[in-house]
Protein backbone atom coordinates (compact mmCIF):
# COMPACT_ATOMS: atom_id res chain seq x y z
CA UNK A 1 0.00 0.00 0.00
CA UNK A 2 1.29 3.62 -0.90
CA UNK A 3 2.06 5.67 1.89
CA UNK A 4 -0.54 8.27 1.93
CA UNK A 5 -0.39 12.42 2.75
CA UNK A 6 -3.35 14.46 3.37
CA UNK A 7 -3.28 17.51 1.52
CA UNK A 8 -6.05 20.18 1.72
CA UNK A 9 -8.91 17.62 1.83
CA UNK A 10 -7.52 14.64 -0.19
CA UNK A 11 -5.30 11.82 0.68
CA UNK A 12 -2.86 11.51 -2.01
CA UNK A 13 -0.13 9.21 -2.78
CA UNK A 14 2.89 10.90 -0.46
CA UNK A 15 5.11 10.77 -3.70
CA UNK A 16 2.59 13.07 -5.37
CA UNK A 17 1.64 15.43 -2.43
CA UNK A 18 2.20 18.59 -3.47
CA UNK A 19 1.51 22.62 -2.87
CA UNK A 20 1.38 25.31 -5.10
CA UNK A 21 4.56 27.64 -4.99
CA UNK A 22 2.61 30.60 -4.19
CA UNK A 23 1.56 28.52 -1.01
CA UNK A 24 2.95 31.28 1.83
CA UNK A 25 4.51 28.58 3.94
CA UNK A 26 6.82 28.22 0.72
CA UNK A 27 7.52 31.62 -0.15
CA UNK A 28 7.46 32.98 3.37
CA UNK A 29 7.59 30.40 6.03
CA UNK A 30 4.25 31.53 6.89
CA UNK A 31 3.05 28.47 8.85
CA UNK A 32 3.16 26.97 12.20
CA UNK A 33 3.30 23.06 12.68
CA UNK A 34 3.31 19.79 15.19
CA UNK A 35 4.67 16.44 15.60
CA UNK A 36 2.51 13.70 17.99
CA UNK A 37 3.93 10.27 18.81
CA UNK A 38 1.74 7.68 17.79
CA UNK A 39 2.31 4.85 20.14
CA UNK A 40 0.49 1.53 19.94
CA UNK A 41 -1.49 3.05 17.44
CA UNK A 42 -2.63 5.56 19.79
CA UNK A 43 -1.66 9.81 20.09
CA UNK A 44 0.26 10.59 22.22
CA UNK A 45 -1.16 14.27 24.30
CA UNK A 46 -3.19 14.80 21.31
CA UNK A 47 -5.12 17.23 23.35
CA UNK A 48 -1.91 19.61 24.19
CA UNK A 49 -0.72 19.32 20.54
CA UNK A 50 -3.72 20.46 19.35
CA UNK A 51 -4.19 22.93 22.20
CA UNK A 52 -0.19 24.62 21.00
CA UNK A 53 -1.25 24.51 17.11
CA UNK A 54 -4.05 26.76 17.95
CA UNK A 55 -2.33 28.81 19.91
CA UNK A 56 0.62 29.01 17.18
CA UNK A 57 -2.03 30.05 14.65
CA UNK A 58 -3.50 32.58 17.39
CA UNK A 59 0.25 34.29 17.93
CA UNK A 60 0.09 34.27 14.01
CA UNK A 61 -3.25 35.81 13.48
CA UNK A 62 -4.56 32.82 12.45
CA UNK A 63 -7.61 30.67 12.85
CA UNK A 64 -7.49 26.62 13.28
CA UNK A 65 -8.09 25.53 9.12
CA UNK A 66 -11.14 23.42 10.54
CA UNK A 67 -12.65 21.90 14.04
CA UNK A 68 -10.50 20.36 16.81
CA UNK A 69 -12.87 17.23 15.89
CA UNK A 70 -12.09 17.53 12.10
CA UNK A 71 -8.34 18.19 12.74
CA UNK A 72 -8.45 15.06 15.53
CA UNK A 73 -10.72 12.87 12.90
CA UNK A 74 -8.07 13.76 9.79
CA UNK A 75 -4.90 12.94 11.73
CA UNK A 76 -6.28 9.77 13.10
CA UNK A 77 -7.31 8.43 9.94
CA UNK A 78 -4.06 9.23 8.04
CA UNK A 79 -2.39 6.86 10.83
CA UNK A 80 -4.61 4.63 10.37
CA UNK A 81 -4.45 4.47 6.47
CA UNK A 82 -0.91 4.60 6.85
CA UNK A 83 -0.65 1.20 9.80
CA UNK A 84 1.63 3.71 11.77
CA UNK A 85 1.46 1.99 15.08
CA UNK A 86 4.58 3.57 16.57
CA UNK A 87 5.92 6.61 14.32
CA UNK A 88 4.66 10.18 14.00
CA UNK A 89 1.81 12.25 13.06
CA UNK A 90 3.02 15.88 11.49
CA UNK A 91 0.34 18.36 10.98
CA UNK A 92 1.36 21.35 9.31
CA UNK A 93 -0.47 24.90 8.38
CA UNK A 94 0.08 27.94 6.31
CA UNK A 95 -1.81 31.02 5.54
CA UNK A 96 -2.16 29.32 2.08
CA UNK A 97 -1.80 30.02 -1.62
CA UNK A 98 -1.94 34.11 -2.76
CA UNK A 99 0.42 36.07 -5.33
CA UNK A 100 3.06 36.94 -3.49
CA UNK A 101 3.11 39.84 -1.02
CA UNK A 102 3.97 40.09 2.71
CA UNK A 103 0.91 41.27 3.75
CA UNK A 104 -1.45 38.97 4.92
CA UNK A 105 -3.79 37.80 1.98
CA UNK A 106 -7.20 39.15 1.84
CA UNK A 107 -8.88 36.07 0.42
CA UNK A 108 -6.10 33.02 0.95
CA UNK A 109 -7.87 29.92 2.45
CA UNK A 110 -5.44 28.25 4.86
CA UNK A 111 -3.36 24.73 3.64
CA UNK A 112 -3.21 21.67 6.06
CA UNK A 113 -1.09 19.20 5.07
CA UNK A 114 -0.49 15.77 7.22
CA UNK A 115 2.17 13.06 7.02
CA UNK A 116 3.08 10.07 9.45
CA UNK A 117 6.41 8.35 9.74
CA UNK A 118 6.87 4.77 11.11
CA UNK A 119 9.64 5.05 14.10
CA UNK A 120 10.51 1.90 16.18
CA UNK A 121 11.29 3.76 19.13
CA UNK A 122 12.54 0.80 21.05
CA UNK A 123 15.15 0.15 19.46
CA UNK A 124 17.49 3.18 19.72
CA UNK A 125 20.90 3.39 21.21
CA UNK A 126 20.18 7.05 22.27
CA UNK A 127 18.18 5.83 24.89
CA UNK A 128 20.72 3.33 26.35
CA UNK A 129 23.68 4.96 25.41
CA UNK A 130 23.03 8.61 25.83
CA UNK A 131 23.89 11.49 23.37
CA UNK A 132 26.35 13.79 23.02
CA UNK A 133 25.62 17.66 22.42
CA UNK A 134 27.33 20.58 21.43
CA UNK A 135 26.51 23.98 22.62
CA UNK A 136 26.12 26.66 19.98
CA UNK A 137 25.01 30.58 19.61
CA UNK A 138 20.87 30.83 19.60
CA UNK A 139 20.55 32.99 16.63
CA UNK A 140 16.72 32.51 16.07
CA UNK A 141 14.21 34.93 16.19
CA UNK A 142 12.41 36.52 19.46
CA UNK A 143 9.60 34.35 19.47
CA UNK A 144 10.74 31.01 19.90
CA UNK A 145 7.32 29.95 21.61
CA UNK A 146 5.37 29.92 18.63
CA UNK A 147 5.99 26.56 16.67
CA UNK A 148 6.94 28.00 13.40
CA UNK A 149 8.34 25.86 10.25
CA UNK A 150 10.74 28.88 9.83
CA UNK A 151 13.54 26.43 10.78
CA UNK A 152 16.70 27.63 9.04
CA UNK A 153 18.70 28.27 12.44
CA UNK A 154 17.67 25.13 13.74
CA UNK A 155 18.40 23.11 10.90
CA UNK A 156 21.90 24.47 10.81
CA UNK A 157 22.07 23.69 14.26
CA UNK A 158 21.08 20.13 13.69
CA UNK A 159 23.86 19.99 10.96
CA UNK A 160 26.71 21.56 12.98
CA UNK A 161 25.57 19.11 15.49
CA UNK A 162 25.74 15.93 12.95
CA UNK A 163 29.24 17.22 11.89
CA UNK A 164 30.92 16.93 15.34
CA UNK A 165 29.67 13.71 15.51
CA UNK A 166 26.42 14.96 18.37
CA UNK A 167 22.85 14.46 18.66
CA UNK A 168 21.67 17.80 19.46
CA UNK A 169 22.37 21.08 19.66
CA UNK A 170 21.81 23.38 22.96
CA UNK A 171 21.56 26.62 21.63
CA UNK A 172 22.96 29.48 24.09
CA UNK A 173 21.81 32.80 24.43
CA UNK A 174 23.53 36.43 24.76
CA UNK A 175 23.34 35.90 28.48
CA UNK A 176 25.24 33.19 28.47
CA UNK A 177 21.81 30.71 29.60
CA UNK A 178 21.15 27.48 27.32
CA UNK A 179 17.67 28.00 25.41
CA UNK A 180 16.94 24.45 24.41
CA UNK A 181 18.06 22.24 21.90
CA UNK A 182 17.56 22.98 17.91
CA UNK A 183 14.37 20.20 18.32
CA UNK A 184 13.89 19.09 21.63
CA UNK A 185 14.29 21.27 25.09
CA UNK A 186 17.05 20.88 27.59
CA UNK A 187 17.47 19.79 31.01
CA UNK A 188 19.75 18.73 33.58
CA UNK A 189 19.96 17.44 36.94
CA UNK A 190 22.36 18.85 39.41
CA UNK A 191 24.35 17.40 41.97
CA UNK A 192 22.33 16.97 44.88
CA UNK A 193 19.32 16.12 42.57
CA UNK A 194 17.44 19.01 41.55
CA UNK A 195 15.60 18.61 38.12
CA UNK A 196 16.40 22.01 36.08
CA UNK A 197 15.06 22.82 32.77
CA UNK A 198 14.39 26.58 31.78
CA UNK A 199 11.03 28.64 32.36
CA UNK A 200 8.62 28.99 29.60
CA UNK A 201 9.00 32.28 28.19
CA UNK A 202 9.46 33.33 24.38
CA UNK A 203 12.67 31.91 24.16
CA UNK A 204 11.87 28.55 23.92
CA UNK A 205 9.47 26.16 22.54
CA UNK A 206 6.60 24.85 24.56
CA UNK A 207 6.85 21.12 24.74
CA UNK A 208 4.26 19.16 25.10
CA UNK A 209 7.04 16.44 26.35
CA UNK A 210 8.51 18.72 28.54
CA UNK A 211 5.02 19.57 29.94
CA UNK A 212 4.19 15.84 30.82
CA UNK A 213 8.01 15.18 31.94
CA UNK A 214 7.08 18.09 34.86
CA UNK A 215 3.87 16.35 35.78
CA UNK A 216 5.53 13.10 36.27
CA UNK A 217 8.27 14.32 38.26
CA UNK A 218 5.95 16.76 40.55
CA UNK A 219 4.01 13.39 41.03
CA UNK A 220 7.33 10.97 41.71
CA UNK A 221 7.91 13.82 44.43
CA UNK A 222 11.37 15.14 42.63
CA UNK A 223 12.55 18.70 43.31
CA UNK A 224 11.61 20.87 40.10
CA UNK A 225 13.27 24.23 39.38
CA UNK A 226 12.39 25.75 35.62
CA UNK A 227 15.05 28.51 35.73
CA UNK A 228 17.52 29.72 33.28
CA UNK A 229 21.02 27.45 33.64
CA UNK A 230 24.03 28.31 31.72
CA UNK A 231 26.63 25.76 30.20
CA UNK A 232 28.73 25.46 33.17
CA UNK A 233 26.48 24.71 35.37
CA UNK A 234 25.25 22.12 32.72
CA UNK A 235 28.47 20.63 32.36
CA UNK A 236 29.07 20.80 35.67
CA UNK A 237 25.49 18.73 35.80
CA UNK A 238 24.96 15.53 37.64
CA UNK A 239 23.05 14.63 34.50
CA UNK A 240 21.55 16.20 31.30
CA UNK A 241 19.14 14.62 28.94
CA UNK A 242 16.89 16.37 26.19
CA UNK A 243 13.34 15.61 25.59
CA UNK A 244 10.93 16.00 22.89
CA UNK A 245 7.55 14.24 21.05
CA UNK A 246 10.51 11.50 19.18
CA UNK A 247 13.38 11.63 21.46
CA UNK A 248 11.36 10.89 24.58
CA UNK A 249 13.83 11.64 26.92
CA UNK A 250 16.92 11.00 25.74
CA UNK A 251 20.36 11.33 28.16
CA UNK A 252 22.89 13.28 27.58
CA UNK A 253 26.34 11.90 28.17
CA UNK A 254 28.66 14.33 26.87
CA UNK A 255 28.08 18.54 26.22
CA UNK A 256 30.80 19.50 24.36
CA UNK A 257 34.32 18.30 25.24
CA UNK A 258 32.64 17.59 28.89
CA UNK A 259 31.75 14.10 29.96
CA UNK A 260 28.84 14.56 32.31
CA UNK A 261 28.59 12.03 35.22
CA UNK A 262 30.25 9.09 34.60
CA UNK A 263 29.48 9.05 30.61
CA UNK A 264 26.34 6.98 30.84
CA UNK A 265 22.97 7.77 31.50
CA UNK A 266 22.66 9.17 34.92
CA UNK A 267 19.70 7.18 36.87
CA UNK A 268 17.31 9.99 37.00
CA UNK A 269 17.19 10.32 33.32
CA UNK A 270 16.65 6.71 33.03
CA UNK A 271 14.04 6.70 35.65
CA UNK A 272 12.25 9.55 33.66
CA UNK A 273 12.74 7.78 30.89
CA UNK A 274 10.95 4.64 31.82
CA UNK A 275 8.21 6.19 33.44
CA UNK A 276 7.69 8.36 30.02
CA UNK A 277 7.53 4.83 28.19
CA UNK A 278 4.69 3.78 30.75
CA UNK A 279 3.05 7.35 30.04
CA UNK A 280 3.22 6.87 26.42
CA UNK A 281 2.16 3.15 26.55
CA UNK A 282 -0.92 3.89 28.53
CA UNK A 283 0.49 2.44 31.37
CA UNK A 284 0.29 5.91 33.37
CA UNK A 285 -1.94 8.81 33.20
CA UNK A 286 -0.14 11.52 34.66
CA UNK A 287 0.30 14.24 31.91
CA UNK B 1 -1.51 33.10 -22.93
CA UNK B 2 -0.95 31.73 -19.66
CA UNK B 3 1.58 33.15 -17.08
CA UNK B 4 4.63 30.65 -16.61
CA UNK B 5 6.39 29.48 -13.75
CA UNK B 6 9.77 27.52 -13.98
CA UNK B 7 10.18 25.05 -11.45
CA UNK B 8 12.94 22.81 -11.73
CA UNK B 9 13.67 22.27 -15.00
CA UNK B 10 10.22 23.09 -16.63
CA UNK B 11 8.57 25.94 -17.86
CA UNK B 12 4.88 25.37 -16.23
CA UNK B 13 1.27 27.47 -16.41
CA UNK B 14 1.86 29.24 -13.25
CA UNK B 15 -1.49 28.09 -11.79
CA UNK B 16 -0.03 24.28 -12.01
CA UNK B 17 3.02 24.96 -10.58
CA UNK B 18 3.73 23.24 -7.77
CA UNK B 19 6.38 21.88 -5.73
CA UNK B 20 6.23 18.86 -3.41
CA UNK B 21 5.20 19.02 0.44
CA UNK B 22 8.78 17.73 1.69
CA UNK B 23 10.16 20.28 -0.56
CA UNK B 24 13.02 21.43 2.56
CA UNK B 25 11.62 24.92 1.98
CA UNK B 26 8.10 24.47 2.67
CA UNK B 27 8.65 22.46 6.14
CA UNK B 28 11.57 24.27 7.43
CA UNK B 29 12.02 27.48 5.48
CA UNK B 30 15.52 26.02 4.05
CA UNK B 31 15.87 28.14 1.19
CA UNK B 32 17.36 31.70 0.04
CA UNK B 33 15.51 34.13 -3.34
CA UNK B 34 15.94 37.31 -4.75
CA UNK B 35 13.65 39.80 -6.42
CA UNK B 36 15.18 41.32 -9.64
CA UNK B 37 13.89 44.64 -11.06
CA UNK B 38 13.49 44.16 -15.07
CA UNK B 39 12.53 47.78 -16.59
CA UNK B 40 11.88 48.20 -20.21
CA UNK B 41 12.62 44.61 -20.56
CA UNK B 42 16.04 44.73 -19.02
CA UNK B 43 17.07 42.90 -16.12
CA UNK B 44 18.51 46.04 -13.40
CA UNK B 45 21.74 44.94 -11.23
CA UNK B 46 21.53 41.15 -12.55
CA UNK B 47 25.21 40.59 -11.54
CA UNK B 48 24.77 42.11 -7.67
CA UNK B 49 21.88 39.98 -7.49
CA UNK B 50 23.39 36.68 -8.75
CA UNK B 51 26.70 37.92 -5.86
CA UNK B 52 24.18 37.86 -3.22
CA UNK B 53 22.12 34.43 -4.19
CA UNK B 54 25.55 32.94 -4.14
CA UNK B 55 26.20 34.09 -0.89
CA UNK B 56 23.31 33.79 0.62
CA UNK B 57 23.24 30.26 -0.99
CA UNK B 58 27.09 30.10 0.13
CA UNK B 59 25.82 30.83 3.85
CA UNK B 60 23.27 28.33 4.42
CA UNK B 61 26.24 25.53 2.63
CA UNK B 62 24.56 25.33 -0.43
CA UNK B 63 25.88 25.78 -3.78
CA UNK B 64 24.10 27.31 -6.49
CA UNK B 65 21.79 24.95 -8.35
CA UNK B 66 23.02 26.22 -12.06
CA UNK B 67 25.62 27.71 -13.43
CA UNK B 68 24.97 31.82 -13.17
CA UNK B 69 24.89 31.97 -16.54
CA UNK B 70 21.88 29.07 -16.80
CA UNK B 71 20.43 31.18 -13.79
CA UNK B 72 20.71 34.50 -16.20
CA UNK B 73 19.55 32.50 -19.11
CA UNK B 74 16.16 30.59 -17.01
CA UNK B 75 15.55 33.99 -15.65
CA UNK B 76 15.66 36.12 -18.84
CA UNK B 77 13.48 33.03 -21.26
CA UNK B 78 11.13 33.72 -18.49
CA UNK B 79 11.21 37.25 -18.53
CA UNK B 80 10.51 36.63 -22.42
CA UNK B 81 7.90 34.09 -22.19
CA UNK B 82 5.84 36.33 -19.84
CA UNK B 83 6.32 39.31 -21.92
CA UNK B 84 7.40 41.58 -18.89
CA UNK B 85 8.16 44.82 -19.97
CA UNK B 86 8.57 45.98 -16.23
CA UNK B 87 8.23 43.95 -13.64
CA UNK B 88 10.39 41.82 -11.34
CA UNK B 89 11.89 38.27 -11.59
CA UNK B 90 11.40 36.12 -8.25
CA UNK B 91 14.32 33.46 -7.92
CA UNK B 92 14.00 31.03 -5.29
CA UNK B 93 16.31 28.20 -4.34
CA UNK B 94 15.95 25.72 -1.74
CA UNK B 95 17.41 22.19 -0.83
CA UNK B 96 15.45 20.34 -1.92
CA UNK B 97 13.05 16.94 -1.57
CA UNK B 98 13.91 14.96 1.45
CA UNK B 99 12.11 13.10 4.32
CA UNK B 100 11.62 15.41 6.82
CA UNK B 101 14.96 15.37 9.14
CA UNK B 102 16.39 19.14 10.69
CA UNK B 103 20.26 17.92 8.90
CA UNK B 104 20.84 18.41 5.62
CA UNK B 105 19.75 15.28 3.28
CA UNK B 106 22.65 13.65 1.86
CA UNK B 107 20.77 13.03 -1.52
CA UNK B 108 18.82 15.88 -2.67
CA UNK B 109 19.14 18.01 -5.53
CA UNK B 110 18.39 22.10 -4.73
CA UNK B 111 14.99 22.81 -6.40
CA UNK B 112 15.13 26.20 -7.91
CA UNK B 113 11.59 27.95 -9.08
CA UNK B 114 11.11 31.30 -10.31
CA UNK B 115 7.82 33.58 -11.46
CA UNK B 116 7.82 36.84 -12.85
CA UNK B 117 5.35 39.49 -12.42
CA UNK B 118 4.28 42.68 -14.31
CA UNK B 119 4.63 46.24 -12.24
CA UNK B 120 3.82 49.66 -13.60
CA UNK B 121 6.99 51.19 -11.86
CA UNK B 122 5.31 54.89 -13.09
CA UNK B 123 2.11 54.99 -11.93
CA UNK B 124 2.75 54.88 -8.17
CA UNK B 125 1.32 57.38 -6.10
CA UNK B 126 4.29 56.42 -3.30
CA UNK B 127 6.68 58.02 -5.48
CA UNK B 128 4.75 61.67 -5.70
CA UNK B 129 2.89 61.65 -2.40
CA UNK B 130 5.43 59.38 -0.31
CA UNK B 131 4.49 56.75 2.41
CA UNK B 132 4.11 56.67 5.95
CA UNK B 133 6.09 54.48 8.13
CA UNK B 134 5.23 52.75 11.53
CA UNK B 135 8.09 51.99 13.71
CA UNK B 136 7.93 47.98 15.13
CA UNK B 137 10.69 45.72 17.35
CA UNK B 138 13.03 43.42 15.49
CA UNK B 139 12.19 40.31 16.02
CA UNK B 140 14.22 38.97 13.04
CA UNK B 141 17.06 36.50 13.84
CA UNK B 142 21.08 36.97 14.01
CA UNK B 143 21.47 36.60 10.20
CA UNK B 144 19.26 39.27 8.18
CA UNK B 145 21.86 39.21 6.03
CA UNK B 146 21.02 35.94 4.81
CA UNK B 147 18.37 36.86 2.16
CA UNK B 148 16.33 33.72 3.52
CA UNK B 149 12.37 32.65 2.79
CA UNK B 150 12.41 32.41 6.69
CA UNK B 151 10.14 36.05 6.64
CA UNK B 152 7.64 35.39 8.79
CA UNK B 153 8.63 38.28 11.57
CA UNK B 154 8.62 40.84 7.81
CA UNK B 155 5.23 39.23 6.90
CA UNK B 156 3.77 40.10 10.20
CA UNK B 157 5.65 43.66 10.55
CA UNK B 158 4.28 44.17 7.52
CA UNK B 159 0.72 43.44 8.22
CA UNK B 160 1.16 45.70 11.35
CA UNK B 161 2.31 48.63 9.10
CA UNK B 162 -0.51 47.49 6.57
CA UNK B 163 -3.02 47.81 9.49
CA UNK B 164 -1.66 51.35 10.78
CA UNK B 165 -2.28 52.46 6.79
CA UNK B 166 1.27 52.46 6.62
CA UNK B 167 3.45 51.06 3.77
CA UNK B 168 6.42 49.68 5.60
CA UNK B 169 7.32 49.20 9.68
CA UNK B 170 10.70 50.62 10.39
CA UNK B 171 12.17 47.57 12.88
CA UNK B 172 14.29 48.66 15.85
CA UNK B 173 16.53 46.44 17.76
CA UNK B 174 16.90 46.02 21.33
CA UNK B 175 19.98 49.24 21.35
CA UNK B 176 17.02 51.78 19.96
CA UNK B 177 18.55 51.65 16.48
CA UNK B 178 16.92 51.39 13.07
CA UNK B 179 17.47 48.31 11.10
CA UNK B 180 15.61 48.44 8.39
CA UNK B 181 12.27 47.62 6.93
CA UNK B 182 10.58 44.83 6.35
CA UNK B 183 11.44 44.21 2.67
CA UNK B 184 13.34 47.63 2.87
CA UNK B 185 16.43 49.58 3.70
CA UNK B 186 15.77 52.73 5.78
CA UNK B 187 17.70 56.09 5.24
CA UNK B 188 16.92 59.76 6.43
CA UNK B 189 18.83 62.92 5.18
CA UNK B 190 19.91 64.94 8.50
CA UNK B 191 18.96 68.49 9.01
CA UNK B 192 22.80 69.45 7.54
CA UNK B 193 22.02 67.44 4.34
CA UNK B 194 23.83 64.44 4.99
CA UNK B 195 22.17 60.82 3.84
CA UNK B 196 22.77 58.02 6.42
CA UNK B 197 21.59 54.59 6.39
CA UNK B 198 22.89 52.02 8.85
CA UNK B 199 26.50 50.03 7.83
CA UNK B 200 26.23 46.92 6.65
CA UNK B 201 26.19 43.70 9.20
CA UNK B 202 24.12 40.78 9.99
CA UNK B 203 21.38 42.83 11.02
CA UNK B 204 20.44 44.06 7.72
CA UNK B 205 19.67 42.69 4.59
CA UNK B 206 22.81 43.86 2.19
CA UNK B 207 20.09 45.44 -0.99
CA UNK B 208 21.28 45.79 -4.00
CA UNK B 209 19.09 49.21 -4.63
CA UNK B 210 20.73 50.95 -1.16
CA UNK B 211 24.18 49.48 -3.29
CA UNK B 212 23.16 51.32 -6.00
CA UNK B 213 21.73 54.26 -4.27
CA UNK B 214 25.00 54.99 -2.36
CA UNK B 215 27.21 54.72 -5.47
CA UNK B 216 24.74 57.17 -6.48
CA UNK B 217 24.88 59.52 -4.14
CA UNK B 218 28.84 59.47 -3.85
CA UNK B 219 29.16 60.41 -7.73
CA UNK B 220 26.54 63.16 -7.16
CA UNK B 221 28.84 64.41 -3.89
CA UNK B 222 26.25 63.85 -1.82
CA UNK B 223 28.16 63.46 2.17
CA UNK B 224 27.17 60.07 3.23
CA UNK B 225 27.48 58.48 6.44
CA UNK B 226 26.56 54.77 6.87
CA UNK B 227 25.94 54.18 10.88
CA UNK B 228 23.29 53.14 13.34
CA UNK B 229 20.24 55.87 13.08
CA UNK B 230 17.60 55.77 16.39
CA UNK B 231 13.72 56.42 16.20
CA UNK B 232 14.53 59.88 17.72
CA UNK B 233 16.99 61.12 15.14
CA UNK B 234 14.90 59.79 12.10
CA UNK B 235 11.66 61.63 13.41
CA UNK B 236 13.63 65.07 13.61
CA UNK B 237 15.50 64.21 10.15
CA UNK B 238 14.97 66.43 7.04
CA UNK B 239 13.97 63.44 4.79
CA UNK B 240 13.73 59.78 5.14
CA UNK B 241 13.04 57.11 2.47
CA UNK B 242 13.05 53.24 1.59
CA UNK B 243 15.03 51.39 -1.09
CA UNK B 244 14.09 48.24 -2.50
CA UNK B 245 14.11 46.65 -6.14
CA UNK B 246 10.49 47.44 -6.01
CA UNK B 247 10.14 50.72 -4.12
CA UNK B 248 12.65 52.05 -5.90
CA UNK B 249 13.50 55.66 -3.79
CA UNK B 250 9.94 55.53 -1.76
CA UNK B 251 10.28 58.81 -0.02
CA UNK B 252 8.33 58.65 3.93
CA UNK B 253 6.81 61.82 5.07
CA UNK B 254 5.32 60.11 8.22
CA UNK B 255 6.90 58.09 11.11
CA UNK B 256 4.83 56.50 13.58
CA UNK B 257 2.85 59.80 14.46
CA UNK B 258 5.79 62.08 13.17
CA UNK B 259 5.56 64.36 10.22
CA UNK B 260 8.64 64.59 8.26
CA UNK B 261 9.65 67.78 6.68
CA UNK B 262 6.45 69.36 5.56
CA UNK B 263 4.99 65.86 5.18
CA UNK B 264 5.75 66.08 1.45
CA UNK B 265 8.91 64.31 -0.43
CA UNK B 266 12.41 65.79 0.42
CA UNK B 267 14.66 67.75 -2.24
CA UNK B 268 17.13 65.00 -1.79
CA UNK B 269 14.47 61.88 -1.42
CA UNK B 270 13.22 63.31 -5.02
CA UNK B 271 16.48 63.73 -6.50
CA UNK B 272 17.89 60.78 -5.62
CA UNK B 273 14.22 59.08 -7.27
CA UNK B 274 14.98 60.50 -10.65
CA UNK B 275 18.53 59.55 -10.47
CA UNK B 276 17.54 56.10 -9.82
CA UNK B 277 15.18 56.08 -12.39
CA UNK B 278 17.85 57.55 -14.73
CA UNK B 279 19.53 54.35 -13.78
CA UNK B 280 16.74 51.99 -13.69
CA UNK B 281 16.01 52.86 -17.56
CA UNK B 282 20.17 52.56 -18.40
CA UNK B 283 19.81 56.14 -19.13
CA UNK B 284 23.41 56.55 -16.16
CA UNK B 285 26.27 53.94 -15.65
CA UNK B 286 26.58 54.29 -11.83
CA UNK B 287 25.76 51.26 -9.29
Amino acid sequence: MARLAYVNGRYLPHRHAAVHIEDRGYQFGDGVYEVVTVAAGRMVDEGPHLDRLERSLSEIAMAMPMSRRSLQLVGRELVRRNGVRNGLLYIQVTRGVAPRDHKFPKQARPALVMTTKHIDFAAQPKFTDGVKVITIRDQRWARCDIKTIGLLPNCLGKQQAADSGAYEAWQVNDDGFVTEGTSSNAWIVTTDGRLVTRHLGSEILHGVTRRTILAIAAEEGIALDERPFGVDEARAAAEAFVTSATSFVTPVVRIDDTVIGDGTPGPLSRRLLAWYRDYVAGLRDTG
